[in-house]
């Protein structure tokens, strides 16, 4: 097999964030780098309250608020920290609800990242009470959702929060669960952020580190429903207060003004070929191929997450045994010339989360359908060179 | 006069931030945007557990270390949110002192960035108490720091916060304050950070958001001493948590990953021409070129700081008044034009901090003596074409 042709010399990156983005986006960022559009200034050095910059920012808004149709009632924030940083921001910004006692905040956990939000909302203890709501490891190892009829959701929660793509294991709600129709719904979509059209409508806040699907690490996206807006404990940060942040259109501290630029000129590319509904059909096509890939496989790639119905189009980890013992990494023999001989050719960044071993394939909206095509090449003529042992 | 000609039709930038870059540093940065060093990855597209890019953050930190001459009991973290999250940082991370009783925490206020620090401690009221040591707005507007013998230390304060440089008034502790010697210096460096030797060793905790004097925004600094890790409260959200990121290299969650890049090959970019002492030279010379050019102009051109011990060598406010009437932005008609006509010029970012109106010239160690030079020189030639109305 031959290794890939790329423009540039680049590779296909299936890492799993920060991750891939689009060649254009990269090219326009590098032909403005010395001189934006003859400001006489790189986007880097301008200062975020100047015309030429606030342009800049209020354009990567709105064309954010037209990929998402978000409606007029939502803020759009661009923060910083990441969704870790707002794992803390969520139950800072929103447990002073009016009402009396202390609140009680469910969480959903179907998987690392949704348990480690969890875990930091238990910070705040003296502020909330923390319900489980679904713990899927039990039972489940984080393998699968577990049917809503099983959910203990509190009536009057002062929010309900969830993940819709888990990174590390890549179980996905592929649709919105069915919630109270007064819930205030959180949504950790840092994973999976347009990837696929959503009614925003349906949430009261959703947030995602850009590093997946729209851009670099360093901004973070906040989408707040402005009726929430107000609901912060005082011991919240002001950087981290929507509330501030939202009366001072996101400018109550310098933002993170580089990475809101390339996530603009990311939304931009997304518009410009066709907006969601276009990422949606490649998302859903790359999955396709890749998952009808492993099928045909026989058992020799070995899928974490067998249920279809909460299968991610992000993030595929899986195994090939093939016999031969682990190592210190949970590695197989096979896993680790897998990943050796796919890097030769172009195709990097393929092994597996730390704890779970094994290879992961990410393939977020930059990824292109020909780097899927050809990692599936590459699985199969892997698999005919390489027999169980 | 002749328009600057500098490379790529770049101005000469005096923002007062985020601020002016190296050439080279954008160079690199644009050389290596689609593909660095032969990784086949954007730096923007690294995963942050890459060795590739681990090396690129841990470069950084090592030039940081030796630019500083940072002693091995101190970490360096890079965060993210600026000084204004540190703000709330520095309370959440410092107040459990393992000793009896609410602690007390001494704040030095000579503008309105350290006015703000106080502030935003002053919502943590549970669990400190804010003692002010001094506030130079009464009596003094800002415009000189009080005698030290006037200063109201806390003894056993939890720590002593002050700002070396005030950004929008040009007040600037040009030499160290002398403090007790067990006390905590916790320090906010963000606008002459890098300027300057310093001897890290006098103090617990140093900060910057790196977007003035170091790097782009997106990248914050922290400087910590090891024996003060450890004492967060419960309520600090975990990806400021100076602890835990220090436990994990400031990478328990994902960083700034391209922010950081570039305030590496901007910390490279000092050691190469000489490091600190080089850096305090050139900074000097602008400094000392743009303030004579104020004296020799008799008053037309009028400093807010007019005492030179708490001189600013990084952000000097002036005002010219010279007949007419201010607008709503405090400007006057000489000042308009001043800023107008530099701006054709080629020389930027002129126009005062909105609060304050008038004139603001930031220096911040990568705009270049010409640039200062050519400034001086145009407002030689201001003055003498615009009389007083």
């Amino acid at each position: 097999m031959e290794a890939a042709k790329l423009p540039y010399d680049r590779s296909y990156n299936f890492s799993a964030g920060p991750a891939t983005l689009p060649t254009e986006v990269l090219e326009q960022a590098r032909d403005e780098m010395m001189n934006f559009q003859k400001s006489g200034q790189s986007v880097m050095e301008m200062s975020h309250r100047s015309k030429v910059y606030v342009d800049i920012f209020t354009r990567a808004q709105n064309s954010l608020r037209q990929l998402l149709s978000i409606p007029d009632n939502y803020d759009i924030l661009f923060l910083q920290g990441g969704a870790t940083m707002m794992f803390a921001g969520v139950p800072l910004n929103l447990l002073k609800t009016g009402k009396e006692g202390k609140p009680t905040v469910d969480y959903i956990i179907t998987g690392d990242w949704s348990k480690k939000a969890a875990d930091e909302a238990k910070m705040y203890s003296d502020y909330c009470n923390v319900n489980i709501v679904v713990d899927s490891k039990q039972g489940a190892d984080y393998k699968t959702i577990p049917d809503q009829s099983t959910w203990k959701l509190t009536p009057g929660a002062a929010y309900i929060h969830y993940a819709t793509n888990e990174t590390i294991r890549g179980v996905c709600f592929n649709t919105l669960p069915t919630f109270p129709e007064d819930a205030v719904v959180v949504c950790d979509m840092s994973s999976d952020f347009l990837s696929r059209p959503i009614d925003v409508s349906k949430f009261g806040v959703i947030y995602a580190g850009a590093q997946k699907n729209a851009g670099p690490a360093g901004a973070t996206i906040v989408i707040i429903r402005k009726d929430l807006l107000g609901r912060q404990l005082q011991i919240c940060p002001s950087a981290l207060n929507f509330k501030k942040q939202a009366d001072k259109a996101s400018m109550l501290n310098t933002p993170s003004t580089y990475p809101v630029y390339i996530c603009g000129l990311y939304f931009d590319w997304i518009l410009k070929h066709g907006g969601l509904p276009w990422i949606y059909q490649q998302d859903q096509e790359k999955a396709k191929l890749l998952y009808q890939t492993i099928a045909d496989s026989k058992g020799y790639y070995e899928l974490f997450v067998t249920d279809p119905k909460v299968q991610s189009m992000m993030n595929v980890p899986l195994r090939v045994f093939a016999g031969g013992e682990q190592n210190k990494e949970n590695m197989t023999p096979h896993e680790l010339k897998f990943v050796a001989e796919a890097a030769k050719l172009g195709l990097v960044n393929l092994k597996g989360y730390r704890d779970l071993g094994g290879i992961r394939v990410s393939m977020y909206n930059a990824l292109t359908l020909d780097g899927i095509k050809m990692l599936c090449e590459f699985m199969k003529q892997f698999q005919a060179q390489n027999p169980p042992l």
